[in-house]
This record gives C-alpha cells, structure tokens and sequence, in this order.
C-alpha cells in the first residue's frame, strides 16, 4: 500500500540485468561508452528526430535546470505553472543554472491556459531593458496535477509560445506515463506538437536514476553538454547510465512499465470513485491521484499501514469529519493486490 | 593492458550485489533510505568523527564544487595547485558553486609548498574591499602527478591555511590509494591534519558512481544540503548510492581495491625503472604513473593495444627518439598479468 | 507638463553646489572621503541609529539588488508585491545578486495584505530542501501605485516577517515622498516599524544619482561592502555622491523637495477629481497618479504637449470613450503653472 | 604632492560646466537623454567606427566586467596579465558578470607576451568538455605597470587572439594616457589593432566619473544594455553622464588632460632618473611610475607630505637602506609647481 512517489520504488529486474551486463572489462568513460551510441540512436528513432541531440543526467532536476540553462538567457523569464516541479520543488536549480528568473502562469488542472500563458508573454518586454526579457515556456507532462496534457493542448500553449519566439521545454519526468495515457507517439507529443526540448525521464519509470535530455536543435548541444560538466553533471563511468536506459528502450520496457503504473492508477482510481466519501479532485490520467477523504478515513488508512501523502493538513489533529486532500502515486512495480488491500481497508 | 584512467573499469561484484540487493520493495527517497543511515554511521566512525555531517554525490566535481560553494564566499579566492582538477578539469563547476575564483599556488610534484601557499594567502586580501578575500585552501590527495602528500606535508599546509583563518578542503577523488599509501587513519589524514572537509571518493576504486562528502563542522550541514539540490545533485532514489557506499565501507572493500590498484601501480613502476629508456617523472606513490619513454616506444605500445595518455605531443608524428610522457594509471580490476603484457611488450 | 517621471527632472540648485564645492583639490577616493563622513554621522541621525552602516550607490536598482544580496541566500526566496520595482523593472538583478527568487504575494492597492504575505510565507518550505527557502521580505515604500504604507501596515507586515524569522527590506525609492505623506520620522518608518534595511532614495527626489544604503545591523556591513564592489558600484571618485547626499541632507533638503513633490501631486489630483471624465485608480498619498481618461482626452492632452505614460494602450488607435490609465509623477521641480496648464488643457 | 591615483583629483571645470548646463528642465531618463545622442556620433567619429555600440557607466569595473560578460559565456576563461586590474582590483566583478574564470599569463612590464599567450591558450580546450574553454583576451592599456603597448605588440597579441578564435578585449582606464604616448589614433589604438571593445576611461582622466565602452561589433549591442541593467548599471538621469562624456570629447578635452597629466609624469620621472638613490622600474611611458628608493627616503618623503603608495613595505619599519618601491601617479590638475616641490624634497 505504497502510493507515496513513484520514485521511491524498486527498478525493473532488466535494468538492473542491464548494469550488470554492463560492469565488464574497460569502456571509454564520460559518455564514450558504446552502449551510449546504442542509447542515441534509439531515442532519436523513438522521437522520429534524427538529429536530436541525446544526454543523459541523473535526476530530473539536472535534467530540467541544464535544459532550461541552455535555452534561457540571464536577462530572460520562464513561463510556467505555479505547481511546475521547477518552480516549488528544485530549490532555485532552474534560476541557479539559466541566472533568470519564473513567471507564473495562470493554471487550471495543472495545465496552463493558453490566454493566461499569452498575457503572461505580452506582459514581459513591454518595458523594454528594465523587465525581464521573454524566455522559453516550460510545460509539465504529466502535470503535477496527475492531468495530462492533450496534443491539442500541448498544440495551444507552444503556438502561443512561436507567437513571441519563445521556445518551448518540455519536463517529462512522467513523459512515459502520458505517452501510454495519450496512445500517441513520442514524436507526436514533443517536437510535432512544438517542443524543442525534453526531459524524458526514467527514474520515476523503473530506473535506478537517469533520464534522457532530448535536443531537437542539434546547434544547442555542445552548450548542453558544456552545463552538464559545469554543473557537475557528467558521469566518469556514464556507462551504467546508458545500460539503464537501454533496458528502457529496448522492447519497449518503459512502455510496459508505465502501462502497469496507469492501471494500478485506474483501479485505484475507480475503487474510490466507488466509495462514497472520497471525491477526486481531478480526473486521472496517468499514475497520479488527488482524493478527499474524511480526516478520520485518512487516519484510518494511516494507521493500518497505507503510505501517501496528506497535502493539507495533519490527518490526526482536527475535526475528523473535514475533507483532507491525499495523493497517491502508482509505480511499475504497484500490485493489483496492494490497490485491492488498500481499497479493502477503504471500504471496512 | 588499460592505464588509461581508474574511472574506465567495473564496479566490485560486491558493490553491485549491494545494488541489487537494495532493489527491492520501497523506500523512502532523497536519502531518507535506512541504507544511508548505515553509511553515515560507518564513516563517522570510519573518520572518528561522531558528528560529521556526511552526504553522498555521484559525480567528484559535485562533491568538490558542492563542498568548495558551502566553504567560500563568492568575495573570496580559493587556492589550490595549477594542476588540480577543480582548476583544470571541472570546466568552471567551483566557480559556478561558489561565485568565487582559483588562485593558483606554485607546486612541486603535484603538492603546493608550504611557503608558495603563504605567499599566495598574504598576498590576497592586501587591497581591502579591491581584491578578492580569502577562501579555502584546496589539496588534492592523491595529487595529480600521482604523488602523495605526507601527514607531516598535508599538516604544514593546513597549518597556513589558519594561520590567516583559511579553511582547508581535501580533493580525496584518490582518498583511498593515498591511505593505503600512507598507512594511516581516514582521521589522521583529515580532520586530524586540519582538514575542515573531504570529497572521499568512491568512483574512481570500484563503484559505480558515488563520492562521500565529510564535513567536520556540522554547522555546515544544511547549507550543504541545500546547496546540492539546487545543483540537481540530491538523489530521489538515494539507496542505490547508499548502497554501493555500503558495499565500499563494509570490511574495508575500498582498502582492498586500493591495495590492489597501488600493488599494480607498484609493479608497473618497477618495470618501467628497470627498461633503460624509461624515465619516473616523480615517485608513484599511489595509482598513476607518469613516465618518459621515447616516442617510438609510445608508438610501439600503443600498435601493441595499450591504451593509456600520451601527455604532451602526438605519438605518431614527430622525432621518434622525442622523448614523451605518457600517463598510466591502475585501478583495483587490474591483473598482475595485464601488467605484465604492458611490460613485456615494453621491453620486447 | 511633464508627468512622465520623477526621474527625467533636474537636480536641486543647491545639490549641484555641492558637487561644484567638493570639485577642488584631492581627496581620498573609494568612499574615504572627509564628506562621506559627515552624510554617515547625519544618516544615523536621522535615522536615530547611531550604529547603522551607511553606504551610497549611483541607482536605485544598485540599492535594492545588492541590499537585497546581503540579506538573501541562493536558495531562498524574496517575498515582494508583483508590482513591485525588483520584479518587473530591474532586469533580474535582484536575482542576479542573490542567485534566489522572488515569490510574488497579493497585493491591494500596491500593498501586500498581511494574510497574502502570511500564506506565501508559510506555503515556502514545508517541502524540505525541495522547495525555495524562506528569504526577506521587500517592501515599497512609497508603492508603485502612488499609495504609502501606514506606519501600521508597515508594522502588520513587518510583523508576519518576524513570525517566520524573515528580514525586512524597504525599497525607498520615493522614501522621502512617503515620510512627508505620514508626516513622520526616518526612524518610525524603518527599524521602529521592524525594517532591517532601507534603500533611502535620492535620484528621484532632485540628486543627480545617488541613495542611501541604511542597514541597521552592522554585523552585515562588511558583505555589503565586498558585494558592492563585486558588483563594480564602488566610486573611485566617491565624493561626488557624498555631495549630493549631504546636499540632500542639509536643512532637510530631502523634505522641501518631497513636500513640492506632492504638493504638485495633490494640486493635479485635486483638479482631476473635479473633472466629470477622470477616474482615479487609488487614493494618491505621495507624488504619483494612476487616472483614467477616456481615449480622447488622453490623445488631445498629449497632442497639447502633456508628457506621461498611458499604461494599458495605444491613444491614437481604438474606442475614443475608452479608458485609459494614465500615470502622473510630479518632481520637486514642478510649477503649480506646469500643472494649471495641464488642468486647463484637460477642461477645454 | 599628491601622487596617490589619478582617481583622487578634481575633474575639469569644462566637465562640470557641462553638468551645470544639462541641469535644466525635464529631459527622456535612461540614456534616451539628447546629449548621449551627441556622445554616441563623437565617439564613433572619434573611433572612426560608425556602427560601433556606444554605451556608458560610471565605474571602470562595471564597464570591464559588464564587456566581458557580454564577450565570455560561463564555461570560458579569460586570458590576462597576472597584475591586470580585473585580476586583483575588482574583487571578482569580471566572474560574477561572465560566470567565467581568468587564466594569468606570463607579463613582462606589465605586458602579455605572445608567446606566452599562445601557450596559455593552447593549453586550454586540450581537455574538451572538462576544461574550461577558451574566450576573450583582456589587455590592459596603459598596464599597470605604467608601460604603453606599441601599436606592433597590441596587433601581436590580438593576432595571438585571432589564431585561436578568441575575441580582445582593452581595459582602457588610461586610454587617453596611452593615446597621447603613443601619438597615434583611436581606431589605430583599438580596432586597427584587431581589439574587439574597448572600455575607454574618462574617470581617472578628468571627469566625475564616467567611462565609455565601445563594442565594435554592433551585434553585442542588446546583450550589452541588458546586462548593464542587470548589473543595476543604467542611470535613470543618464544626461549628467552624458554631460561629462561630451565635455570629454568636446575639442578633445581628454586629449589635454591626458597630455598634462603624461607631461607631469615625465618630469617627475626626469627628477627622479637624476637622483643617484632613484631608480626607475620601468620605463614610464605615460603617467604612472614605479620608482625604488631607501625606505629612509620614502620615509622623508611621506614625512613632508608627499602622498603616494609604498608597494612592498613599511616605510617606517625596517633597514633604512632597504629600496622600497613607490608609485607615482600624475594627473591632469597636477602642476609643474607640485612635482617641482616633491623632487625638491627628495633632493634636500
């Protein structure tokens, strides 16, 4: 009954298969490891972009701030949602690497509306040198809301964005789960709906840490790659990131594991809908719930050992009847029997 | 027949066993896993240090810059060796973390004297508010010729480092092969010679990826917490780190893969003094040779399938009697007979 | 009838006698001479703080973004209204000194609410290291829209700060205007109402370039001096800016000048009160106007010469009955005739 | 007998006449004033550089540290003599602008030499994406040594740039010393002679306080307004800026300042040449000298109240005997009188 973050389950066996096989003998360090060109072409023919420029980084906040720095200048805003992981989860790595600052941007279901992104946009640069210049858009998929951005939504918000020149990032820390939600393509959902970079994540997905920065403007790589060392981001033995994220590409795994992550979520999803005291705040889309419960039904599930967060406020102080908004976050790994138990405790 | 770097060969099958033994069920993320309670115990009691905050990383120029932005003022100057590697191989990351510039020390043999260093720290700080301040003092043990400074040598600096209030960080990338070198205590080698905070490193002696970060003054430990996440450094899936730390402390595995890295490093440098053309630059004292061998032999070896660096000029072009240096080092997968292939095709 | 800013009039005849009057001989340069003294001894008078450390720079921005770097960490963030001069006109640079953010709170009337500034506050780090930490708080005084915080609403907001062990920064780039409109002290309006710093201007109230750093805890002085070096505001030739500022010292130059300020202002908004088509926006406390006009009006008003800035549109192209927000800042050199002329033009 | 800085006289009276008659009526704020107008067409006619940025700031290190942003991204190092104002005066203003780092390089006489510098730029970018990689080259005219580079060993070094791909950068805080010393053109003296941009210095020269960068390459220019305003650089009243620039210009004002000031210098040098316990360091070529004499001269010097740095010791503590250097300083208000007065001194 572990719904607390999808980071904070096991990785896929053949991922780990894939770093032992990999720990053998010599192999060129700092991203020359064979595996990587292995892992470059087959991101570049997942995203159907033959030039995209390919790295990799550990986490999701190297993944998003190194991005961010190669495509925001100093003097520049980012635009993005309040609830954006950069904006109230990376302690300052997205101003700390691009020296600019965020613009919050109206946001409803975790998504930006495109009229508020554009008045956001139009606003910036109407005082010529004093304000902050128009830097990229960042948008969440899936958003931080556990919605999930259609293709025509992605569509809205980066014309918005070409309407100033502005580009558009892409942070995809669950860009797998909103793949499977969306039944579309890779290619679909990022440059053909307008995105000029990704962070495609695989930590949260089954991996032991890595994810894959994908550059669609190929001029912008050797900057990448430049923050990536400066910041401290380059990995000596980088082969045991690129057999994480070859076991990830290959067959498909980050499908199958996301696929499994979105059902655990769906039956989880539709077990409270059935159980007359929750009431979801938004409707799922891909492994992220926010449900209200009672205070006292938190506590209860609490206490016989379900693990989640409660967003606004302490399940044991106060008046046991009021609403208290849980999240609960599936992983790969979730088991149809650890949904059904907490589902079971729900209903007792 | 690879001395190319110790950062090009596996991880200890013991270290990936912890790794896969760690992958199972949840844990709590961004090292709140039970591991690193383990792993921080092990090394305050390794260092005889009971309070030292200690915080892994997965990169050496994370740990350095991070530690380096936690001791320095963005006013100030730190020093350190030309050769060292937060000056010539961290593409500005000390810099970035800090804010703050490298004065660069006269050295002999990879170790900055007692007396440049005075010299150096004096002469900053005499144009008040115009120049930089002082900030610490960087040492790199091992150093970057492959030298080893002596307890009494590493006490003499730190002596004038607080002779003007300096603190003192140690580059430990090699902190392993230089204990094994010196026969001495994790203690006697830092806090106990006035080093104010370590990057003990795992990467290069048989993990995958992990450096530990020791600070003796525990007063520094949230900064340095904050500090990291906002580089991006702070793991969600923090047991796989914690897990290969494990593994290193756990009966002393990182002083055997040192052992077995200096033996080789020890064996090789016996070959190259007994070959007539062959010329030591400085005594090896740990894993890294650095030897003269005319051009021709370098060719030679090179045809054979070793793979090391040649330091200062193309090995194919020029006076094949030249004489160039070429940098060898060992790691702790290194056989007995790889080294003996090196040193018959050497001589043959 | 020029209302187009504070900062586009002359300096005071008497500020530019001092300049002329200190223009002779040598003198110690960087902040060293004689003059300096004597603007710090009366800076402390004013502000009855015998202890404050006082210090000029040539622009507002200077002020507020290295104050604000003094006060701040990297990983922190800076709450401030979004009106707010450090968000919207300073370019970044108060990110740019601090490396954080600013997290703009609600705000009525160019005020920031306790309870808005309560929420942002608390809402900051209940996410661990994850999130920006809790920075100072920045308060304009007088606001952008023309209004002056009560010594009461100072003290509120001063108030929550304190609860969650925040600093408070006043940006007084018009602190001369607001101690005029409350008829109060240096002192009531700063530290006795719970300011830490103030940002004490001068070039918008009839200095050619100068304000006053006034930081009331001199534990914090020696950083400001070092980041105002670093941040290349140290005047070799300091002495012009001593000039000015104890021109602007003397027999409360300060005060005759923001009294004409806003003796212009209330004459203007008199007349624009008794004009069936003016609207204004706020309670005008100082010398600055937010009116609206209908479309009309504001073209046939700078047809006729008027000088100001309509804020949200064109004045030639559109529904001539439509209104338009006109803001009006009057200098301590305006002529009652500048702004009788005015009020004739708006009336025929 | 104030030999100190050339920063600690008074400016010309032309300069603040200048300043006196912008002091009139409502003029456009942040260098939109009319009389940058007038700057701007002087100093392109002046550089013969008709499409050259023209942009001023009030401090030397701003105008150095804001140019070398704007020409050094964060991952490069700047190359420059080990005693270049940026290097030791500027308390790490060219780091915070650019994020980057400086590489010293071997100086005789104050000057760079090419060899040298060839050798330190090759050095760097041997490493790929590990070192920092190459940018500007900062030469300081006149250096600070005193010495004027030749028109032939400014083009030698600038060629060095050139083979590399490295831009040039001139701190010219004494350009106008070095023009009159060398007799030649401006443009001759900058992009003739392959520099880049140019900080060309008024403040030590005669003004209050004002220096005028010149990009050659019109491309820079926004970047360059941008981080000006950042760095909180941007005058709101820049017409008293403008004054002083256009006094400077004005019938080459700097011109005759710059040649009294040099005039001074070689008298004073042609007094102390013909004293038997004088000696000259180097060469003085415009109007700053570093001169050795017995400390007990010093000593009687400093007694009679000539002011001037002893570099390396205590004049009042020490071997009588021992040589100390002093520097000299000329500047344009000095008379015939003062120097005649000092050289009396010493030869009593």
């Amino acid at each position: 009954m572990f719904f607390a973050s999808d980071n904070a389950g096991p990785a896929h066996p053949a991922v780990l298969q894939s770093v032992i096989d990999a720990n053998s003998g010599y192999q060129s360090s700092y991203g020359a490891d064979a595996m990587m060109d292995d892992v470059r072409a087959m991101v570049r023919t997942m995203f159907e972009a033959p030039d995209a420029a390919v790295y990799l980084t550990a986490t999701g906040t190297a993944a998003n701030a190194i991005l961010l720095g190669t495509m925001t200048n100093p003097w520049e805003t980012i635009f993005c949602a309040p609830m954006a992981h950069i904006n109230v989860d990376e302690c300052n790595a997205p101003e700390f690497y691009s020296g600019a600052k965020l613009t919050l941007v109206d946001a409803q279901n975790g998504k930006m509306t495109p009229d508020a992104l554009r008045n956001a946009i139009a606003a910036e640069q109407t005082r010529g040198v004093h304000g902050p210049q128009r830097g990229p858009v960042s948008i969440t998929q899936v958003t931080e809301d556990g919605t999930v951005h259609s293709l025509e939504e992605l569509r809205a918000l980066t014309a918005v964005a070409k309407e100033f020149d502005c580009k558009s990032h892409m942070d995809g820390a669950r860009f797998s789960n909103a793949l499977v939600s969306l039944g579309c393509t890779a290619a679909q959902m990022s440059w053909q709906s307008g995105i000029d970079a990704v962070s495609f994540g695989g930590t949260k997905n089954g991996l032991l840490g890595v994810e894959t920065c994908v550059i669609f403007d190929p001029a912008l790589a050797w900057e990448f790659e430049l923050r990536r060392k400066r910041g401290g981001h380059l990995f000596s033995k980088h082969r045991y990131l690129s057999a994480q994220m070859k076991a990830y590409l290959t067959d498909n795994l980050w499908h199958d594991m996301a696929s499994a992550a979105n059902a655990s979520c769906a039956r989880l999803a539709e077990g409270l809908r059935g159980h007359n005291t929750a009431n979801l705040l938004f409707e799922p889309q891909a492994n992220m719930i926010f449900a209200e419960l009672p205070r006292r039904e938190h506590k209860r599930l609490l206490d016989a050992g379900a693990n989640y967060y409660v967003w606004n406020g302490d399940p044991d102080v106060g008046d046991p009847d009021a609403p208290l908004t849980g999240r609960f976050v599936t992983d790969w790994s979730m088991t149809d029997d650890a949904v059904d138990q907490f589902l079971s405790v729900l209903r007792s």
